[in-house]
């Protein structure tokens, strides 16, 4: 057990989300600049910005060696064939993962191998999944710049006076529909299904009509089982809307209307910027909805902050990971291989993607559940080996955030809060920019988050670029 | 690598779940009484019954011992203290597991510790869990004698003509809700939506109307959120049906009407007869409402045969585990500490509950996937140390679940497929009964797996009867 858990076990009735008392144990003296939780909450984004530089410029020449214990049952990791891991953060400075490279086999049964951490050659660019997070910013100017398209189809829904909005995806995608089933249901005031695509494409079960609107998100606009469910919704009379990266692609055409996700040619496998794009996409949607219904639309009134505050969120991640970096926390992060994402509302779609990015790019199992599911059973699983990720951004969802925390810590796992309340980042949290809770933090959560995990997997000696047996485009029915 | 291993990737492209072509290749003599995959289909229920008296009567007097690698950050296991674990299968033979006792710990840092297997003292009676999983066959037994009651429930429900049905549970009974959320698509013919309980009780943002049903599921009829989603629903104006095992609750107080499971007091933490019973009153009412609606109800029609199905795939599935003690393959399963479940369409919910089941009996990190969304993403985490059980009962998803089973064995995880076409159970696969696919094959399927998952429990030194953390009646809002 490190100390790190020791003392969240101890300090578990104590310690909040809103005000952690934890701070960084680790021994990389760049940890000094992202200690103390006293500084003022307006300030706490520039604060981590400063960190950010401070971290980078005093980062020691070597990188610590730590080791990993690899399991006797673990994949062996993607090493990085003739390059090496390392990525620029938004100041530019480098950042090494700390542990890459070599492996060494125990002879005897009873050895565990290990995986000793070494720094690598400065040689190789970034990541592509890194830089296709930090592109995500823009993404997200974009389509704010061209939000009219997005809100004329926020509006056509609207007009359908919809009784039911059924709404489908695979996997990244499918969390953005998630996403998209509590927001809309939000705006529109309707009932919103998850579609249960077997229903059709296994069964020949089709139960579209006119007075339903079905949306569809896929990247690749290539998914036959997301095609098969617009042509089948479509026929019965339903408005469907497609989703997509790809304006040419099959999905668009079938659909009656589609909101081009002007996300960019998306190269790493890991979908990223696809999936903020597609959070954002549907915010606009939904917002236009909303107001065209006479409907709550003031969580949307901020969305113009948004890339400032999803650059703000990108740099706060960084600065933590600079600064956990060579810590016994984050050792204990990388050496895990079961983690957990809890979220809640609006982040619990974050909380299942933050939860697949690990399982695609890590090799870890990563599992994410609401902050309620969380404890009608899968709390059965935490441990001291099994870190917990918790999203809490929220004030409405902070109480039940908070007991799923005080939950995870007496059954000893580490948990890293990422919060939007409460001072500075320390050892136990990552505190992201202030801004409006509710659906609008989703995408800010979202860039941070996505950041730790590449640092996660690159931290493994994993390339997240290439996941293990996965490709860009997955076809099924 | 096992030899197992090797056998799946080698014959992957050519072994089928319809025709599985693996056998045993454990030491246990009794496994001999399971090989062969030459029976004939209609005999393979026969072929179960006869291998679980064989298994049972030619058991050696000790059961081989068997060493189990633990994890370095693995919880430790709950040793019973006091008690010894074991049970009685339906032929009233003792099946002993073959790994329980003793933790010897390594004193090096390279050295993992192991749990060395040990026959325990026969003292002790069977576990609760054990004991309300074979009950679960009475209870269904009732239920269908009682079917009145409950059809009168889908009758009420088919008369209200919704636009849409809302299902919503948590934990075990969030896993009947989201078959019901297959089911009652099928029957009546209308979207379902599983609720996102967190509008209603985090954000206050109700969308219920008198065009909506809510189903709420709750064994205890004590859960919080569910009775805030029924007063919800039922205040503006929607049909409120709760589905619980406690007729007096503050849930069956809130709804307009009740379906009682009748499954008597559940003393199990980790819920088994409860679960089935759901499964049962939902397949109820979905065949009255789609009777009443002038829609397909075939599926219902051989209801009176399930008590049997079930007492068949109790059996196939303990003739199987009495086989596979001993066999390095079972103490793969034992071993690992991550696991997939996989399912499709009306057999996706098991694929949940087993995967929530094993992380609430066993320690080990279960996840439950579709085999559609196990492609999209998660295949990713698979490997030699994660074995993957599959639920292949149902001819519509057959070439499906093939797709994800041949990839999980080109990934390098050991596979147990749960199946109901092709010959007797052999080290890959359980042969259960035959019977009708669809809808109704949920429940055997149920009694099959929730027993295998106790088998591995208590193989693993659990006592499932205690489960890490957890009451029987958890409290969220």
């Amino acid at each position: 057990m490190t100390s790190w858990v020791k003392r969240s076990l101890k300090k578990a009735p104590v310690g909040g989300i809103g005000v952690p008392d934890w701070h960084i144990g680790g021994t990389d003296p760049s940890a000094a600049g992202a200690q103390g939780s006293s500084e003022a909450a307006g300030a706490a984004c520039c604060a981590a910005k400063a960190t950010l530089d401070g971290a980078a410029s005093a980062k020691p020449a070597t990188s610590p060696a730590v080791i990993i214990q690899r399991r006797p049952n673990m994949v062996p990791p993607c090493f990085l064939m003739g390059s090496s891991p390392h990525h620029h953060n938004a100041a530019g400075a480098r950042q090494v993962p700390a542990v890459v490279a070599s492996t060494e086999r125990g002879s005897g049964v009873a050895l565990t191998p290990t995986v000793r951490g070494e720094q690598m050659a400065n040689t190789a660019p970034a990541t592509i999944m890194r830089g296709e997070i930090a592109a995500s910013i823009e993404v997200v100017q974009g389509l704010i710049a061209d939000r009219a398209r997005l809100e004329a189809i926020g509006v056509q829904l609207a007009e359908r006076r919809p009784k039911v909005i059924v709404v489908a995806g695979r996997g990244t995608s499918d969390h953005a529909a998630i996403y998209g089933r509590y927001l809309l249901e939000h705006a529109v005031g309707v009932p919103v299904a998850l579609a249960a695509a077997s229903l059709v494409t296994q069964y020949g079960i089709e139960t579209a009509s006119p007075e339903s609107v079905l949306i569809a998100f896929s990247q690749s606009g290539a998914g036959p089982d997301m095609i098969a469910l617009v042509e089948s919704a479509r026929r019965r009379g339903a408005l469907t809307i497609a989703l997509t990266n790809e304006a040419a692609s099959p999905l668009a055409t079938a659909a009656d209307a589609t909101v081009y996700l002007a996300a960019g040619e998306e190269r790493a496998v890991a979908a990223t910027k696809t999936y903020i794009a597609e959070l954002v996409c549907v915010a606009l949607i939904a917002a236009a909805a909303a107001r065209a219904l006479g409907r709550d639309a003031a969580w949307a009134n901020d969305l113009q902050q948004l890339p400032e505050r999803m650059r703000g969120a990108l740099a706060a991640a960084d600065a933590w990971i600079a600064a956990a970096r060579g810590s016994s926390q984050f050792a204990g992060m990388l050496a895990a291989d079961r983690a957990l994402v809890v979220g809640r509302g609006f982040e619990f779609p974050n909380a299942l993607e933050f939860a697949l990015k690990l399982r695609e790019t890590t090799g870890a199992f990563g599992d994410g559940y609401s902050a309620a599911d969380l404890l009608h059973g899968p709390i059965a699983s935490a441990g001291a080996g099994v870190p917990a990720i918790l999203l809490a951004t929220d004030t409405a969802t902070m109480e039940s955030m908070e007991i799923a925390r005080q939950r995870l810590a007496v059954a000893g796992s580490p948990t890293l809060t990422l919060r939007t309340s409460g001072g500075a980042s320390d050892a136990a949290s990552i505190r992201l920019p202030d801004g409006p809770a509710g659906p609008l933090s989703a995408p800010a959560t979202a860039i941070a988050g996505l950041a730790l995990i590449e640092a996660i997997a690159t931290g493994r000696g994993r390339n997240p670029d290439a996941p293990a047996g996965l490709t860009k485009v997955t076809k099924t029915l």
